[in-house]
């Protein structure tokens, strides 16, 4: 075998799907959100879950670097991670640049870098929060502080931004971050042994190792994952020596370790549980820092927990976080479809432990996932419009159960503007604008593709891969590999689970068959020219859940390719839980081109409806079977509701 | 027609049902609770609902009424309506003394009598929080101060207690209370044209009045349902004048008027919303005043605020307030089954309603949900031990679900033995020793029996009426009437909706066929002896749902008599949500001595079971039907409930 460099060089993408999103992202949302965190946008802010903590109607961001840097006078505002709405705008526009390069945002984005530079301390600490109110205070509440989750933040900005436009103070400042962060923590006696509540430096340190090569940087991570739970009282003797009623967040002093993820050692963990995003960000550090330091028992960890979220607490669409209490995981099984929370942190979360998963081990499982969060979960956290978001992506809603049932009512029918703790926002567009990380996997002389998101890709030893498709609407996928070395290297193509092993593979008009190695096919390639077409079967399947789920007994969920799909009210009479899928229905497949930016809609005429009771009928009868009439359903891409009309909407369906 | 006088003289309970359960009162339950004032009890108290705001080791509620009269030294202790614990088991008292003399108990109560009018100030006024530790503030914040809802208490408990024993002392204590609270409100200038947060003085002044026909006390009811609502800035002065942060329950000062039943004056009022029993204390208070001043107004919103509730807000179980969020109602057809509150108090507190309401009107309605709520909801309050209470009465529980999620860890899957906040035992046990006020309605020469309970009661005119039955195990009623002046009068039987129409009664042997008045069979009366029989249909009935209420669609429950039934994982293998009754299930109906003190199960083999997946399964699986198995479900009566090992319960089933 030819010595070879299969690194990949650069992704377009050209998925008309993708392009319209992320000509959205550099359009609207970017330019929107940096009106967000400079105080320049009047927003309507609505549903916000944490009205009752903070107010939305501004960000003051920016304003809180300003003040921090001594530009200007003034008080702090927001939440004490108010500063990661700057990072994550920024680490969103590196990935913009990367495809949609614009002075004007580079030199909205370098601004930005010099007054992060400028706000960082002398030592490297930087959280505004602290340094305008509370200097005295740096590291000793960890539990709640978010410090060490808001540099993690920034390291992970100062890399892309650096590593996309080689501005050397952006990773300065990162590596003056770690610097300072590795100066503070450790078990010597000399350091705080402590951990962060949230986690984030560690997923940040494992990419400033990456990008930087410093070991330092790598044991610092590996040091914060190995850390975790060993010291179950860490939290409340910092809480203790820092002043009991000194609370960030009312509550969150007691809430027990569990919460945050700290209740043992990573090494003894066995399932998700405490608050989502924690939990999920934690993971990625831990896969990240299990690969690159060969651990086998974070390894295992990493496995471990991967399989409980997948087989035991995920939803059909990605989401992920059963609760509003806490934002958090409950416990395996427990699904319900009208109370959950889903945020769409979490699901981005998702998509970045899959990733680290997938750089682990060659497995197609960990590409669904992220296909199933990019077309599904995170992807409905952003409105067609791009400056709209949810918070929170429940299965199951309907207007009136969020208006009336308080324990509902963290379930919005509406994107809002901007949210008081605005993680979302730039969270889902960071994912967006770099869309084009999540197609590839390289190892071992082979070049997998695990998504099929029409893009040309270009590798360092001249390879070229073009990859046509009208992905996710249309199931057949050609790939024109240039491979002008004639190297040698396997070609992996993931199968999806969703085709249930139904598909086509030709090459040069040659029908290849293959046996899958853990859901991926693999060609040896070495000519010059190659091309391979893969056919998925895109029928319309009717998916069902473990009997041990209870919200789903009898209920079936409709998927098409990748895509999950949903009823709302706009399409179909509420209210929705009145239809019943006929056990076997036919789906017809429409592609409207006028109807939500383009979507592919389903429509049954195999489906039965209960009758409609009147609000005079009697509430409870005896002994009468319920009157079922033929009906119509149509159903639309769950990713696109809550765009039109606000009403009911439902994944789930009963069938008969 | 003769001149007559058919006012009821005395009941006595035969029932073997009624007659264990008030036996338990006497001997167990009051005891109990008299130990549990007195702080004489080590009781462990598990999963309280009110754990965060207050402890339950200990109740204090007598030691507070020693210190308010200056007994003893020492500081305030419990909720500020501790008082009522004490109040609520004194109207205990006095009932469970009506059927089971004891001298021991009287003279308990005769000293909690005293004791009371020892801590009762010259002026009236009784609330030792207030006397203990805010004098300054008495009357001042009545939104949350419960002063008005805690003498109104003590008014039904001074009447109760003085109608039973004579004891003229506990009479009195009541009128001078009343007559503090005249002096202190209304909407003459120098009085506070104020309402309680909670409502319970209107039904005590109600009460009070029918006692001792002074028209001053139900001018002050009526005046306390009138102005509800009238000024809805009244709180919020009352709160801002107190010192805005001085609230008593953190949030309950900006919770809004809804949630206080106050937004709007009742004759505007369409449906019942907020806080459950609040709502229906003061029903039971509005339908009671409006039958006293014959107000037409206020019956029509009595009349409106009743078909709300059991049109569109009601249990099967009788059970209301759908939501934790402030133990409240939420909105029509909400009606879900594993979140819900169903509160003890709100289900003795519909038993009040509806018996105000029945008195109104004779219409068998009124008499349908006060045995439901006697053999269903209001029941399940109390565990067959007399000494463990449930305050959330879900139709639906799942230990797993209320440890683990935390939406749901308001529903307890073990009857407590106290609670911080302990309105409930003292509501059960003073419906259950009172049932005999349950049996018989008397007007416009008629008596009524809605209830068929067995019992021999006596009239002043020397009419006797023993009711044999074996209910609500069996159908078969025998009425034995001995009217010895021959005096003509109706005889009315309720016809419970139940029975769909099927039933057989005969008189002298001979077969009756009467059209039924409003549910209601009435037949002359005017033999020396009239002997009636009457047959109900006991077949067990499948209930099902409207189809506007989302949660039971494809579900059913099981009804026999007035008896709903559940399916509990003591009888049956979990998951409970894999049984899937046949569209016409045949149940073999036994009464088993042995089990749950004696209780009447339904067995049935008409049931498939969905196969249980295993935790190696998939998650999701796509185009698989279910596996279904013959299987065998054994249901027992859902006021039984949670009396034997921990498990899962619930009472609506799905149906193939």
């Amino acid at each position: 075998m030819q010595d070879q460099n299969l690194k990949l060089n650069h992704s377009n993408i050209t998925s008309n799907f993708w392009k319209r999103y992320r000509d959205l992202m550099a359009n609207d949302s970017i330019p929107f959100q940096w009106d967000m965190i400079n105080d320049n946008n009047e927003v309507e802010v609505t549903n916000d879950p944490f009205a009752a903590g903070g107010s939305a109607d501004k960000s003051h961001a920016i304003a809180n670097l300003k003040i921090a840097a001594g530009q200007v006078d003034g008080e702090f505002f927001g939440m004490d991670f108010q500063d990661t709405d700057v990072y994550k705008w920024l680490e969103s526009a590196a990935y913009v640049l990367n495809y949609a390069p614009s002075a004007k945002l580079q030199k909205e984005a370098d601004s930005v870098v010099d007054l992060i530079a400028d706000a960082q301390e002398d030592d490297g600490y930087l959280s505004t929060m602290f340094q305008i109110e509370m200097p005295e205070r740096k590291f000793k509440r960890l539990q709640q502080s978010h410090e060490l989750y808001s540099m993690g933040h920034y390291i992970e900005a100062g890399v892309a931004y650096y590593s996309v436009t080689g501005n050397q103070k952006a990773l300065d400042i990162a590596k003056k971050m770690a610097d300072c962060i590795d100066n503070h923590f450790g078990t010597t006696e000399d350091k705080i042994p402590g951990i962060p509540g949230h986690p984030e430096i560690e997923l940040a340190l494992a990419r400033l190792y990456e990008a930087t090569h410093e070991q330092k940087y790598l044991d610092l991570a590996q040091y914060f994952i190995k850390q975790r739970g060993q010291d179950t009282e860490f939290f409340e003797k910092q809480n203790k020596a820092d002043g009991i009623d000194r609370d960030f967040f009312p509550g969150l002093g007691t809430i027990g370790n569990r919460y945050y993820f700290a209740d043992k050692p990573v090494t003894e963990q066995t399932d998700a549980h405490g608050h989502a995003v924690r939990v999920l960000y934690f993971c990625t550090g831990l896969a990240h820092v299990a690969r690159l330091t060969n651990d086998k028992e974070l390894k295992d960890a990493a496995d471990r927990l991967w399989q409980d979220i997948i087989k035991k607490q995920l939803y059909i669409t990605g989401n992920v976080g059963q609760t509003t209490h806490g934002e958090a995981f409950t416990y395996d099984y427990d699904l319900p479809n009208d109370t959950d929370y889903g945020e769409t942190c979490a699901s981005v979360a998702m998509v970045f432990f899959a990733k680290q998963m997938l750089e682990t081990h060659m497995d197609g499982q960990y590409g669904d996932i992220i296909e199933k969060e990019l077309f599904n979960g995170a992807l409905s956290g952003i409105a067609l419009d791009g400056k709209h978001y949810f918070y929170v992506n429940p299965l199951e809603a309907d207007p009136k159960a969020s208006r009336g049932n308080q324990g509902k009512n963290h379930i919005n029918t509406r994107r809002s503007s901007w949210f008081a703790c605005a993680c979302c926002p730039s969270n889902i567009t960071r994912l967006i604008a770099s869309v084009d990380k999540y197609l590839y996997e390289v190892k071992d002389h082979t070049i997998l593709s695990h998504q099929f998101i029409a893009n040309n890709t270009s590798f360092e030893n001249g390879i070229e891969i073009k990859l046509d498709s009208n992905y996710p609407w249309d199931g057949n996928i050609k790939y024109t590999i240039s491979n002008p070395n004639k190297t040698q290297f396997k070609f992996g193509i993931r199968i999806p689970s969703w085709t249930l092993n139904s598909y086509e593979v030709t090459i040069a008009g040659k029908s290849v068959k293959t046996d899958l190695i853990d859901q991926i096919l693999y060609l040896p390639i070495e000519d010059e020219t190659v091309e391979i077409s893969v056919q998925f079967n895109m029928a319309a399947h009717l998916i069902s859940t473990s009997t041990l789920v209870k919200d789903n007994v009898g209920k079936v969920a409709v998927q098409r390719g990748p895509i999950v799909y949903c009823a709302e009210e706009s399409d179909n009479a509420s209210p929705l839980w009145l239809y019943k899928l006929d056990s076997k229905p036919a789906f017809k497949y429409e592609f409207q081109d006028n109807l939500l930016d383009g979507v592919g809609v389903l429509e049954t005429n195999d489906v039965k409806k209960l009758e409609k009771n009147s609000s005079t009928d009697e509430l409870y009868t005896f002994d009468k079977e319920k009157v079922v009439k033929k009906s119509h359903l149509k159903l639309i891409p769950y990713y696109a509701w809550a765009n039109r009309e606000e009403g009911q909407m439902t994944v789930w369906l009963h069938q008969s």
